[in-house]
């Protein structure tokens, strides 16, 4: 049978156990004090290196981490001197609830990968997570950096808040379009300009690239002047082309990260992290301080004019 | 020199000068320890009865305050025994980032009282408050209070959340609506609904009153069952039709609270301001944490593998 001892489970997940990583990242996705626990374990391990996959449905985004899984497979990931080439992939759906078959459905060619042993992949959904999937798969990443991956790829179904939220917590975003994107991507245009390190244009044997491309370069243009400008690429990720050059360009990003901004891009994120867990948890401090004695007893003087909120309130958090 | 000393302010402000009660309400605004000593006194003494007034720009609301007050002086407030008659009222826009000369230009009538010794009257706008007018409001109510005001009436403009907000919180809500009414309000009837304790029709000289009535009395049987059914009144705000009606409701209401709801919606009134102060106490407390030694050490140490976001949001939070 299988541990529920968050500890034990880690020590299984990092000589290789498939079953006990699995565990671990519903122990995350549930919340809890066992996930509390985990992550306390898994953020003492390195994270692995991130690649973000955002764009709107129907894009041809899990084809193309497919592909993807399939060239790291094949030729390695950055990390030569590491000699680990095993590739997990975190599937989000921010807009269901649920881990369901749905997404696993549509992930079917992913599935291919899914008995071999140098991969993991696994749908996430947020469930009873105190900052839902925006700290979730924060967590759920590390847990893979505790189980030895050096390399995950995080696929995020949408173009919306939430998306980009988990996305720019990676450390190479790819933005997948189509031709003729514009229209389905008004409304959060901006959002994924700021987040994209790489643009494709995948299905790229349809009409319309051209006008596609010039229209990112416009929107490139505009844009703020950043030290890395967002590379934009042509696949047609049915039949693999343009595959190696994606790659490529992640690695190239990889390394100019590396020459520069990672300490600060890393401070950054963890900045965001711990921001995002405490305000979780002084949410949920407030709704728990207002069911207790202490707060009724406040109520009770401030109906008998003996106190005030502001008072009240100190008293409350621990201030006097 | 007037003082800039909370309590000594508060002394001269329950003797009658209406320079240290306007300073006192300044200070309430503008936030700040001085806000803080000022709440801190006046909510020690027992808070005025609120007469709220809120409805759609242009439904007449100035004027009906005017000669609400003009009644009170005639013919005395509820409180008898008390024989003080003295009449408060706050103006407050929340659409307005600043206390404005267009807002006492609009209610030049009711500055015909405010020569008179029995009159105080006070446009408020957030400044600095924690809280903005939602809690800078109940506040204001409370300095009033401890001025030995025993009547309190809250002028709202608008029709938003964030008045509806602040008049909950009053004892009496009054909502005036014009014939014809239903297509202004169409966004926030719900939320009018709720709090309103007395309908005005007001500008009854006018076509569609009793269309507006029956729109009222449907919206009323659709609504939750309520002990108290909102009372619905014609008025004409210029020729004073209707207003002694208008405050014998308002004088039933009161007796209706007191015979029984009371203690209950004063509790639940405590309840919510105490809220509202927890809440940005512990936002301000957010924004500060994420500013400092300690939180820098924690993201270092984040950085170091060394702990976790929880770990390290527990520390900051004190937990630990």
């Amino acid at each position: 049978m299988i541990s529920r001892d968050p500890a034990e489970l880690m020590a299984q997940a990092a000589t290789g156990s498939r079953t006990a990583l699995a565990r671990l990242i519903t122990l995350v996705e549930s919340g809890g004090p066992s996930h509390l626990a985990t992550a306390a374990l898994a953020y003492r391990a390195p994270s692995p290196y991130v690649v973000g996959i955002t764009g709107p449905p129907g894009a041809g985004k899990s084809t193309l981490t497919d592909q993807l899984i399939t060239t790291v497979l094949n030729q390695g990931s950055f990390d030569e001197v590491d000699a680990v080439h095993d590739v997990s992939v975190l599937c989000v759906d921010p807009s269901s609830p649920f881990t369901g078959g749905a997404i696993l459905g549509d992930r079917i060619r992913m599935q291919g990968h899914a008995t071999n042993e140098h991969v993991f992949i696994r749908s996430m959904a947020t469930r009873g997570h105190l900052g839902g999937l925006s700290l979730a798969v924060p967590d759920a990443v590390r847990v893979l950096g505790a189980a030895n991956f050096r390399l995950t790829l995080v696929e995020t179904v949408g173009v919306g808040q939430m998306e980009v939220e988990i996305t720019s917590a990676a450390d190479t975003t790819i933005v997948v379009v189509n031709p003729g994107w514009g229209d389905a991507m008004q409304a959060n245009k901006a959002g994924l300009l700021e987040v994209a390190d790489i643009f494709v244009i995948n299905k790229a044997d349809r009409p319309g690239v051209r006008e596609t491309r010039r229209d990112l370069e416009q929107m490139l243009d505009l844009g703020a002047d950043h030290e890395w400008r967002p590379v934009i690429l042509d696949t047609v990720a049915t039949t693999a082309t343009g595959i190696r050059e994606l790659w490529e360009a992640v690695i190239s990003h990889r390394t100019f990260l590396q020459d520069g901004r990672v300490p600060q891009q890393r401070r950054a994120r963890m900045r965001s992290e711990l921001d995002k867990v405490l305000t979780a948890m002084v949410r949920s401090r407030i709704g728990a301080l207002a069911h207790g004695d202490a707060y009724e007893a406040q109520v009770d003087a401030l109906l008998a004019n003996e106190t005030d909120p502001y008072a009240a309130a100190a008293l409350l958090l621990g201030d006097q």
